[in-house]
């Protein structure tokens, strides 16, 4: 697939590497810095590419939003019309000051997303992935961890869900895109198991349910 | 410990039992009928009773809210003080209608049940843990799932952490009282996925993190 991604923070970058490393084609986008973007797509290999965010946009299958909230409708603006495409919102609606959300509750940040793409299938995931997770990959872990996602169309849920597998995450239907209520206040979850609860912030969820073998334990 | 249960359904009645079991003095308190009462501490074997709100706090370690949201305000009043006792709060703060939290982002209910209950020390635990988990027992998911909890007395997140160790579930601290802001859409999130996206209720959720032994999959 081709895929466009706009903003290329800790966030896009690990994305970006990890699906061009799985066969996409991939373009990075957005950043102050035109020579980061370049040296991304480099060391990202041949499939890579450093774009505008229209030009990254336009033949795209798939955009990944992934740039600081107060940006979102800057890279908006500038990516053009997204209509009938297939975006994953993986930002989280942090305040300035990074430490809390600016919306919630009764809203989200992937429906505010939703409204300003027009016509964007819009599923939000992988915002509560670590960015340092993505770059150690899920083999750091002891069992392998769910990226959750949710959405309201069901072609974009599909192909997210694969794309989710190929970068070795158990894909987690999590219904509608309200849903994106509680997965945002569960990024924040996860940023304190990962920066204030533990020593190490590649942290990861799973989601059990019965009738599944029981993993065994590995003896100490 | 000695257990007062304030609210006798489907949580309290669920997370009585297992106290019991593992040798805790119970109290059930709060329902419209005595009599279900009376049944629920007989069922729970010679160190559960039945007793009024009031009764049940006076005497007790550790108070486990579990009544509806909309009684909290009055459970609370009947119980009268709990200076200084640690209180579980198991509750979410649902909308009459049951399908969304009728308070969240900026607040919790953890935080307004902190506010109502003077002087005691409030910890957020099993909110996210469906009763009917607790009633199957942790057993019937393939691993140990976690039960996360948050609060900001020492003490009192230490007792929480030991009871929810000795009910099966791996204790998680999930930091400051404030961190019910997450856990309370958390527990909405694990209801979709309970009820909405899978075909049995005993949802579980794990936290994994590096460095632990890889839990070996079972053969197929």
């Amino acid at each position: 697939m081709r895929i466009a991604i706009l903003g290329s923070g800790n966030m896009g970058s690990a994305l970006g590497h990890l699906f061009a490393s799985v066969g996409h084609v991939v373009a990075y986008s957005f950043s102050r810095d035109p020579k980061k973007l370049e040296r991304l797509a480099k060391s990202s290999g041949p499939r890579a590419r450093a774009a505008s965010p229209a030009d990254a946009a336009r033949d795209a299958d798939v955009i990944v939003l992934t740039v600081l909230w107060q940006h979102v409708p800057r890279v908006l603006r500038s990516a053009g019309s997204l209509r009938g495409k297939v975006l994953i919102d993986c930002t989280n609606p942090l305040t300035p000051s990074d430490d809390a959300l600016a919306v919630g509750h009764r809203t989200s940040g992937a429906e505010i997303v939703a409204r300003r793409a027009r016509g964007a299938h819009v599923v939000k995931a992988f915002n509560t992935t670590p960015a340092e997770l993505l770059r150690a990959g899920v083999n750091v872990l002891p069992e392998q961890p769910a990226a959750c996602y949710c959405g309201d169309d069901v072609r974009a849920k599909r192909v997210t869900a694969r794309l989710i597998r190929q970068l070795g995450f158990e894909p987690v239907n999590c219904g509608a895109l309200t849903s994106a209520r509680y997965l945002e206040p569960l990024a924040m979850l996860v940023g304190e198991l990962a920066y204030n609860q533990g020593r190490r912030p590649e942290v990861g969820l799973r989601v059990l349910r019965p009738g599944r073998c029981r993993a065994r334990r590995a003896r100490r």
